[in-house]
């Protein structure tokens, strides 16, 4: 009679294993996985930890060194710059946080920034009317084309300084959740890249320009129209001025500074999504090297489940700031094509001077240059996140799970870029089929050259 | 002993658990989870509930308000119209219900549709005599393509007519079973933006035919072959009928009639295929909005099945939708491209006129912009019926079942677009590639320009 | 103590019931299913058995209904056609099974083949001697293109003769294998479009070839360089050869025989691969329609496995038929994109006489026509493998099982068309890329057109 | 009473049997089919075991029939060629074994190149300086593309070759864990397609050379600048030497010994990609072998397990190679592009002699046929990869398992496939656009087509 109790025990027993019948296996493997993963782990941490231990550094660098690794704190001082040339009026791009940041229609920035758009459509204006007082053509209209995509970017910086507090917040959420670095140095990168290509960037843009100068003052000296070799070269770079006004030393000075800042914002549209797509890029290789350091482990399903929704997240983030930029993105792109067809065509022409050889190539390679820069970079963002796929590929067959599933699914099918306004995304792929549209185009274009005078002094000059 | 009828029980009531052993987890978690929707939806009504409770509304305000937010409502009125261009001879347009539809040969609304497609087949047949009697060229071509699509869209239109009452009535039984909009005004958004499309299109083109016809009176008093003002206008404008019999009265006022009725016509296929796109759109949206008031929370499979059906619906509605409409879309499509070029060709060559100017590039911004219009509303079918696989991402881990799966799969692998018969998906892809069509033609044509005597006075004037 | 044996049998039985745990579901679902299929299938034979009880029909016609809807049978007529015409010599093809099939190098077809192969060779030599001898531009190398093609699709046709018993044999398996047609009119359906497809073609190309020799007789007596009507005829159409022998008259009735020949053939490619496209896509749709009968149903996992393996026979048919055929498919399609961008080039000269542009213009649209036919056609074959995916959609969720899925994702993923030795798949898109790039180049031509003497006498004449 | 412990034991068997109830299914699958399979392999390898028996095998042949396959091996000889034109200064390239692979900075062989790289650029400088001396177009660039490209070449494969040991013991890595030749002849069959390629490539490049030559002899006398034939010789295939410096015998043997090792590095980086693209395909074919062995059979989870992670390494191994030759693909690409262009502007032009047009269609075919050959074996890889799909396909129901779907997934969603530094794939695909770029360049060429002088005595003239 005692077999009955024991019996029933074993029923009760049964009773309760048949429920958890299906949960058995994978908390056994979960935990197992989750020690296993602990001791790598430490062991990771142990191995980061003694290089770190740098006996000296100087003030500058350990500040640079005890970055937090953020996008916020890695643009302040680009965005700084930037707002010295009346674009991206925000407050507090220094600050330490994303929350200090506001906007503010009154703010001494946004007024400037007012201001220097009300200039530039009054320049506008004038180019507009020199073009349509000559006949146009494919090269003719570049005056407006320069000063109309300048005004349209900066309406649109002026309209992203508005959402970029709430961006960044965004952007710091993001951040805050995604797998820690491991090292000072993997927090110092992103924001040294983005210092460099803006260091970069802005010496090869006032290189450029001090040759155009040179390049102008040697034409205007040829062209004389009259004695004065200032007022020389002032009438040629700002002939939509002084083809409605007579020449006027302040004309002159407020010509010059258009000039100035309008070739500075030129160049920092493309700097912009590259900086954009720097910080994009490396939120997903932030991500990617936390999966790297797990590759072919058995990892629990619910490291997946982290993983998928910090990957999830950081596609928001990448579609909330393509929605922000990809009016500047277009216009960067469609600009750089422009640019990049006009210059091609005049370079089949004899230059009239060494000086202007040395511009025109300088200002050509620097131009391709550049715009493969901004294709490559923004087409890392899309490179970074297809990368995830690798690890994925490596999960092994006990820990492959339906998050793990999920998750590599959402990798295939997802195209996560930048792009121009939705109509193209920024991939390899494109800056292959632009570069061969280049190339066909310039094909053509030699085939029936015939050597159109576009040097003459009529011509307008600058840009 | 009395443990034993005890175990008994036990046992059967183990043998029902294990029965139900995998029933029991989806059905615990489904009561949670309705019960947290419950919550919710309360929560949602009641924040909705307030700002519809507007005092005082205009009595026409309020029957717009009214609207119970279908299709067949919405396109109403715009049919009417269409009606009176002897396009769509349906009858009911305006009823309440779909059922009311109903399309017969002998009504006198088909009976006027087949006269002026008779009438335009003899118009058509004119204007091929007379371009075949000329030589032929890119341009020359033009009022043979202009007539010809015309003629082949009310044929389209006379065909759609018929199919139009079992059209809406799926269309009606679809839209019952979608999730209930939440506002008033948001079943009033749908028929809103039809009615401004329509509105604005035709203004635009009533707009552009008073200017045609200032241009063209400007250009017969300029070549005037007769001392009849009106007569020299209509020689002009009609000119293939003026090719083969001798000018009189009546004969004007058909060709008048005819300009008009066509010109409408030809605007009218764009507004069509808009109107299409915004309500196949607003349907996606409508499941959308459904899906992201509830997005990343734990939903039962039920649910996510009923939307996988609803979704399933409107897919197979966008292709019933395409399959009656795509050749319309075809000739939408290929006239506007066709256009495009002509008229940015002749944008090469001097203008005899300010009247011509103005008239010439108000027409040429009028085309490209509805163009533009075309693709993008088009395109936005296929990015709403995307814009499903962002709600679906977000389904938390514990709520991801087969049905999910099934769906974001589905999602994934349709491609849910209008088409030009199939050869071609309306995307935003495709307004890319017919762009860099139009600008690649257009700088051949720049290159190697001369200017043609596009001009002249024995030219076809009339579109 | 009389419930301890009730106890025992009760565990026994729940034992049992534990282990078919995950079979009872399953069944008992088959079961209702099945049945109700029964039901349903019962239903659908009645319905459709009562249509073909037509009382009275001719002997012709019955024979017609009775085929069995074989490929085999359906091909026989048109095989015969081609026999007499050199190509393909296969022995049995209007046998009643393709075991009949034989190929034999000693059969008398094949040495009839073989001396057209030689006679066809010893023309080319000729042709190319003639072109070689005169500057080579676009236009002149068309006697070569054309004779070169015909030349190897001869020889192609002779290796796939080769191969065809085998072919046929495979393709009676996955005939035998495929769900059975409902009704004879079904059956009938595939060998009724193909005999019209092949009826109405070689009727065209007939009228073709009486309308070029109308022409070239015109053509001859304008340009005439002897007195004899005829022999004017000869020299023109067979220019190759009288280029190197001077006039005989069985070398003008070899010359002719060569001429006729090879316009059947030239037309016989594209006849061909439509043919096999044909065939193709119904087998397509044999198995889409029985989809179609249980659209929504519950249907047991068996039903979809078999319906998966029956589609995996299909692709893999397909794809054995697309090794046979795709250097044909290359030929007829490169032959075409060439012949229509030659005809459109000469469609700008003036023509010489009515009946040059009777033929002229007959003879582009027949050509522009057969070219969309075979294109249309062929992509058939690929929309249809796609339409399987719109009955897997509608599969419940109750029936919804690995196999479904399985099969959802082969059809998704596989790309199952006739292709161009592989490089290009033959779909729908192609297409309008293929037009794309004929509009293109048509419009450049059109811009640069200078009038070229095309029509002159030393012009080689004959395609 | 004796009933109790009877159920108390079947209780404890039910308690086991409920835990193993998800087990037993597959178990016993997996034991009948390992034991099929088992039976399977056994038949096979009897089959394959009697044909290898070959009575007598001359010593050579035995020494190819005893390679065991691995790549390493097959590439032995040919690096050793490329050794001795100054690339790829590996040690133990014959070695049987990689590991005996080593690079060293000081060897004979890495100063030989170093230095020959040194020679190449004072060559490449001194085309630069004449090219820049002459007017820039499309044609008279070719010198400059040659030589830089060459030098390019030459130090991509000084820094391969220091990568190569790493990237040889990888790929051992992964062919010692692929599944095992059945036969002797799989074994041999990747080395000998290798030097196939390799010295049908070398005796062409050979042939042209020698072709190059006497066409040049009969050129430089044509053009005679001295009376000494061999200093005109000279003089003409060297111009860019002589165009600074005064005739001298060494000099003009540096420029001959610059002339042929640059043709033949020319030629070599086609050899080389088709090399790593033979050996690639022949490891996916090696898995696809394996898997036609077992098509449709029963296979426990574990053999596709198995197979997934070797398609995998084999992936990997892809991605590595392509990272390491990349630029190298690239260069070879748009050289054979570029090279093809203007040979076939060229062939517009009349020729100056026969052995003029005898060489330079000699070197069209075969640049044109060398650029086939790079991009159907390099398209080959991507092939082989899809192929993988097609044994996966025929899985039976019965053993389709997560693990085949995971491979399967795999396959479908991965592209494998050499890439030009990731911007385009080799796929057949890109073989059609390619040649469509080409043939429509060449039709607007022969459309717009004016006779060049390009054939004249000052034109650079060497490649």
């Amino acid at each position: 009679m005692k077999f009955l109790p024991k019996m029933g025990r074993k029923l009760r027993r049964l009773k309760t294993k048949v429920r958890k019948l299906d949960l058995v296996h994978e908390s056994a493997r979960k935990k197992a996985l989750q020690e296993s993963c602990e001791t790598y782990k430490n062991h990771m941490d142990n191995e980061f930890e003694v290089p770190i231990k740098i006996p000296k550094l100087s003030r500058s660098t350990k500040e640079a060194f005890l970055s937090d690794g953020s996008f916020h704190q890695a643009v302040g001082r680009v965005l700084i710059v930037a707002e010295f040339f009346a674009m991206m009026p925000v407050k507090g791009v220094t600050g330490k946080h994303p929350s200090n940041l506001s906007f503010s229609w009154r703010s001494i920035r946004t007024c400037f920034s007012l201001l220097f758009i009300a200039s530039s459509l009054a320049n506008f204006g004038l180019s507009l009317f020199k073009v349509l007082n000559n006949p146009i053509s494919f090269n003719s209209v570049k005056p407006i084309i320069f000063r109309g995509s300048v005004l349209l970017v900066l309406m649109v910086a002026l309209n992203l300084a508005r959402q970029w507090p709430q961006l960044m917040m965004y952007w710091h959420t993001v951040e805050k959740d995604l797998p820690q670095y491991k090292t000072q140095l993997a927090k110092w990168k992103m924001g040294h890249t983005i210092s460099m290509v803006m260091l970069v960037g802005m010496m090869l843009s006032f290189a450029e320009h001090i040759l155009s100068m040179v390049s102008a003052i040697n034409y205007a000296s040829f062209c004389n129209r009259t004695a004065d070799p200032i007022q020389n070269y002032f009438l040629r770079t700002n002939d939509e001025i002084f083809f409605v006004a007579s020449y006027s030393a302040p004309l002159a000075v407020w010509g010059k500074f258009q000039n100035v800042y309008s070739t500075f914002i030129w160049n920092y549209m493309d700097m912009f999504v590259m900086m954009v797509s720097i910080g994009l890029a490396s939120k997903f290789q932030q991500l990617n090297d936390d999966l790297r350091n797990f590759k072919g482990m058995n990892m629990a399903p619910t490291y997946w489940s982290e993983r998928r929704i910090q990957y999830r997240n950081i596609c928001i983030l990448c579609e909330k700031m393509d929605n922000a930029i990809s009016l500047i993105t277009m216009v960067s792109f469609s600009n750089n094509l422009y640019f990049i067809c006009v210059q091609l065509l005049r370079s089949l022409n004899t230059m009239p001077s060494v000086a202007h050889a040395v511009y025109f190539y300088f200002s050509l390679i620097f131009l391709i240059g550049r715009t493969l820069a901004v294709s490559l970079y923004s087409a890392s963002v899309h490179d970074e996140s297809r990368l995830t796929l690798r690890y994925l590929r490596c999960v092994p067959k006990e820990s492959w799970c339906p998050e793990v599933k999920r998750f590599s699914e959402e990798v295939i099918s997802d195209v996560v870029a930048l792009s121009g306004m939705k109509f193209f995304h920024l991939t390899r792929n494109l800056v292959l089929s632009v570069a061969g549209t280049i190339v066909t185009y310039e094909l053509v274009l030699i085939q029936f050259h015939e050597d159109n005078d576009l040097w003459d002094c009529n011509q307008s000059y600058y840009s």
